[in-house]
Order: structure tokens, then sequence, then C-alpha cells
């Protein structure tokens, strides 16, 4: 995901040699390639796997094009139907629009263009301490058993445990951060995950509060060069384990 | 996500009182609900945004049903397009076939069903140390100028860090884990996230090697009663933050 200038460069050099090659891009059925908005107008995305096979990193895009009103709402929309656990929903996006917060940003996170550049810039946090923020919130539409149970045992699984905090944090980031690039990517647009930047000025810039930490960043916008082909996909057998890990 | 048996058979009882309400299945162009194997023949699947507010957390499936071994590969081929840190690939996913296995690891989680009746068991877990392994091979198809610099990058940007690696474990399985619900919903099944278990018992189980975590798991199979109402989503104004957070 990280990606400095010099590697952004590079990396965009090594695609630009491919750009006459045939793309994996999306074709409709009567095989043109709708954009973005007609897209969303009409209803129509895009099937789970080809956003799934599709979605890759970007690193340049248009700088003059934005999300309406509308597919933002439905970006974030989708994101927030993520699981967390306990439904605790301890994410907190950060969007930044701002042009000189994001010119602060870019340069905390190495010069990638993508953090000026991208139509959205997503900051993914999460609230260390949402299991003990007023949790029966989360379960207000469950039975008084229910909720009163599930409440119950939040306080005990996480209190003291400040490892287990921030673990669910990133988790629930990652979980969240899939399905808006999923979403970004079914509704004509790509995306880039990115953890290469100074977290502690980056909290400082987005005036971060106590007990919340940054997950990681994403830009979503309008790819003006196609991504870079796939590094080294790893073999599905190199990464899958039968039953147990063997010894050794 | 965690449930304990109580909780899950109070959720289950909440489920079922509802189960005459309208459900939010989705529906073929015909109206009929064609069952996972009649959408993977025709390879249709389901539109990306129907799969994210479709998937829910379900837990009774049906325990005699297993998927067939191309949709297990389709699931976990989908699961490797997430991305990662650097391409670094650091998830290890281990799927737990053994019923005997799937036992224990279900006492070891305070008895959630799911952990023995869905049709497969996925422990999401990563490699710490994955950012130090050949990582020349993350990025073989890259030109060598790139691959050198990338993998430059990589050792000081790690080194020395182990909150850092920790948060890439988790951060990787959430994105992996998230693909893998949605492609699971797109195939006509449903996902359990599950991190209520006692992690150091599972990871004997499951016989983790040094420097490996566990990120969650997740059940996946045929549901046979579906998920409880969702407990209390909160708006998206509640979660969202215009380019900086608020004082105080």
């Amino acid at each position: 995901m990280a990606d400095g200038t010099r590697v952004g460069r590079l990396i965009a050099l090594h695609a630009s040699r491919r750009l006459r090659e045939p793309t994996e891009q999306p074709s409709s059925s009567d095989g043109r390639l709708p954009g973005p908005r007609s897209i969303l107008r009409k209803g129509i995305f895009m099937d789970t796997f080809e956003a799934i096979n599709q979605r890759r990193s970007v690193k340049a895009y248009d700088p003059a094009h934005r999300l309406t009103s509308a597919e933002e709402t439905k970006l974030l929309e989708s994101a927030i139907q993520s699981p967390t656990s306990f439904n605790m929903q301890n994410w907190r996006f950060v969007i930044v629009r701002d042009p000189e917060q994001r010119k602060r940003i870019r340069a905390a996170a190495v010069d990638q263009v993508q953090a000026t550049d991208a139509s959205l810039l997503i900051l993914l946090t999460a609230d260390l301490k949402a299991w003990q923020k007023s949790p029966e919130r989360y379960w207000r539409n469950a039975s008084p058993e229910v909720q009163a149970l599930v409440v119950g045992w939040m306080g005990p699984f996480y209190e003291g445990k400040e490892q287990l905090q921030r673990d669910e944090a990133m988790r629930s980031c990652g979980l969240a951060g899939q399905t808006i690039m999923l979403a970004a990517k079914a509704m004509g647009y790509d995306s880039c995950p990115m953890i290469g930047f100074d977290a502690v000025k980056v909290a400082e810039i987005i005036n971060l509060p106590k007990n919340h930490v940054i997950g990681f960043m994403i830009a979503v916008g309008k790819a003006v060069k196609p991504a870079a082909p796939k590094g080294g996909q790893l073999a599905l057998a190199e990464v899958l384990v039968e039953n147990r890990f063997s010894d050794g």
C-alpha cells in the first residue's frame, strides 16, 4: 500500500508501459463502458466477484473530478454495513475535503499524489473506547434480555485489555475499508489503501482525539492511469493451511 | 461478533419471532430464490451493493451442507485478491474440516454452534514476519528497479516495530475477511465473523507457529434461520467527521 514519490513514479512508469495491453475493465451488457455517473443513475452496479477481482490499488487520479454527494453517501452508507465486534461500530471516518489539509496530509505521506488528487480522501480511524460509550445503543433494537446480556458481556471482555482494543480498531477498519474499496469499484471508481504516512503528524492534522487511532487511509477517485500489474500474487496453496499448521 | 450459548439462544429466539416478517433475501429476476449451487453453475452472482447490504451475521447453519470444492476455491481465490501493505500477503487461512477439531474449537469459543455446524470454518491468521520472508517474491512481476525499491523500503519500515507488525496482521485479516463474507453472500451463503474465543487454546488446536497471530474466524454456510434484526445501527452522521475532529 505504501508508496513514496520515487516508488510512485517508477510504478506509474511500469504501468504506463502496459497501457496498450487489454485492461481488466468491466463492460456493460452492450459492450460500452458506462461512466460512474451513468452507472449510478441507472442503478446498475457490478457483480461482487467482478468488483473483488478488478479492485486494484490505483495511484493516478483525475484531480478535477469529485464524487457527487449521492455517490459519496452511497459509499459511506455501504461502509457502515460492515460488521464490528459486539456491533460496537467503532470506526470514525474522516472525510478530508479541505485542499490545504489534503496538502498537509500528502506532505506527511511521503508526498503520495493520490492524497491530494483523488476525488475523496477517507481516513479510517477508530475509537478504542467505543465499547464503553453507551454500549446499549448498539443493541437498542434487540429485546431487553439480549441487550442486557450482550452489553453486560462487553465490559469485562475489553476492560484493561489495551492490545485487544487496538486489535478491534485495526480489524474494524480493515473490514470497513474493503467494503469502501469494493463499493467504489462497483460504482466505476478506483481506490488506493495507504499506510505509508507519519501517523503522529496526520493525527495532529485531523485533531485525532485521545483514545482514537488511525487504521489507514483510502483515496477514491477516477483513475487516469490503470494500476500497475499485480506485483507477485502468491499461489493459494502458499497461504492455505488444512486443519492445522504442520510442525517446524 | 462474539456470542455465547445463552446469547446465541436469545438472539435466535429474537430472530425467530420475526421469521414471518419480510426478510431481505435477494430474489432473482423471475422472483424465485435460486439455491447456491444453481447460482454458481450459471455464473450469476450478486450485485456488490446487494451483497454489502444483505451480509448479516448468521448463527444457525445446516450442519449437513458442505460447499463444493469449486465453491470453496472461488471463495478463497477471492480472499487473496484483497490488498495488503507492500503486497506482502501476510494472511494464512486455516480451513478447519476435521470434525473433532471443530468440536475442540467450539469448546474454546464459548460453545458457539456455528463453529461446528457451518459448512466451512476459516481461521484468519497472519504471519507477523511476512515482510522479511523473501519479500522479493511479492514483487517478482515488477521491474527490477521497482522491486529493489519497494523491497528495500519494507525492512526499515517494519524492523523492530512490533505493534505495527501486529496492526498489519489485524488490518490484512479484516480486509480479507470482508472479501470472504461478501463473496459468500454473493454465492448465496451466509457467514459469521467470530472473535469470542480463547485465542491461546485455539492457537494450540491449530498448532499456530511462532510469530503468527489469529485475527478472527469466519463461519460460512447455508443459513437455516435468518440473522437477528440489526442490533442498533448508528446514523452515518455519528461516525462521520468532516476534515478534522472538533475540540473537546
